[in-house]
């Protein structure tokens, strides 16, 4: 593996760890010089293919990873709220971000924030085609006719399939997923983890 | 719930996460004046009840988990393998642990301490009731005929049932699972939260 390219970030819409992920990745990347890969997916579909089961499905398990999840946002100072319903579908959030991209990357990322912020610090329904369109409106100032029209296309469907392909081909098997320079690292209680990575070049 | 009182530490003697906590906990409670209550369960039991699907069963998500197994061992100077075969029963070592107990904790612990070490520096097989009472012979001078005997008695059989029902009524659904004051914490990579818990008495 070549090193010192970007870090892949591999992530759903619909993930409150890869929310809670998403604050600290860039800033732990750019400290070591280099730049983070975003890539939304849908971790449903790989689920199904590989037979894993969602946390927010498992009885017993879900209400400890709720807890989990606020007690480490009130560690961190990060405002958090599970929003209703829960769990919902990045399914159009994830296709208007590879519309956005293939524009401008940069914009790409303001706008994933703004849906993970809407979504897991407002409560908004981020599943809904029509609140996308208004939290890139609102951010990007982007027309919300060109975005509805942008994500009923079928490129940017296919697009979206080939992506999660892609991640699932690497082996990723849940979110947040990190490969820095291959090396995959799982969760964000990984994410300390990728930055003692990125200082020592791996151990 | 009280505070001040043990830190309870569910575990599998089978879990290779569990055996990467064991190094830290007593000292980590020790740390904040807090005792540590070991309690190995059969964590396959708990899962059946549940359905959740041992790592190891997970053809995805396991070899990942030997990598990061590993790679957090080198991290921390652990010596680390998995002994073949895995994954194995940690049954008779968990009935063995009790009895020892019910005699002395401190000579428990010793115990528990020698069966993850054989079992995840070593290789060995502690599956086998040969090798556990190999051992308790090697390491606290027990009888390998009186402890032979201790595990095969019912009384130790439902001791190590109850134990188990216990931990699934308190909500564990893995291993390593800690509860600090009635706090659950679970897995290895929750053990500098439990750390930061005690010192702070929570958040």
């Amino acid at each position: 593996m070549t090193k010192g390219g970007p870090v892949e970030f591999f992530f759903d819409f619909s993930s409150p760890y890869s929310f809670l992920a998403s604050h600290r990745i860039d800033g732990i990347a750019q400290k070591h010089g280099r730049s983070v890969i975003w890539r939304p997916i849908l971790l449903g579909v790989v689920f199904k293919e590989v037979g894993m089961v969602p946390n927010a499905q498992q009885d017993r398990k879900w209400p400890y990873c709720e807890r989990d999840l606020k007690r480490f946002a009130r560690l961190h100072n990060v405002p958090f709220v599970l929003p209703e319903p829960f769990p919902f579908s990045g399914l159009q959030a994830s296709r208007a971000f590879y519309w956005i991209e293939a524009e401008d990357p940069a914009k790409a990322r303001v706008f994933a924030h703004a849906i993970f912020d809407a979504a897991f610090t407002q409560g908004r329904d981020v599943s809904l085609p029509g609140t996308v369109a208004a939290i890139a409106q609102e951010k990007l100032g982007i027309a919300p006719d060109q975005l509805l029209a942008a994500i009923a296309d079928e490129n940017i469907k296919e697009r979206l399939r080939i992506e999660t392909e892609t991640a699932s081909a690497k082996g990723v098997f849940g979110a947040p997923f990190f490969l820095v320079d291959g090396e995959p690292f799982w969760g964000n209680d990984r994410v300390a983890e990728v930055d003692a990575w990125l200082q020592s070049g791996g151990w």
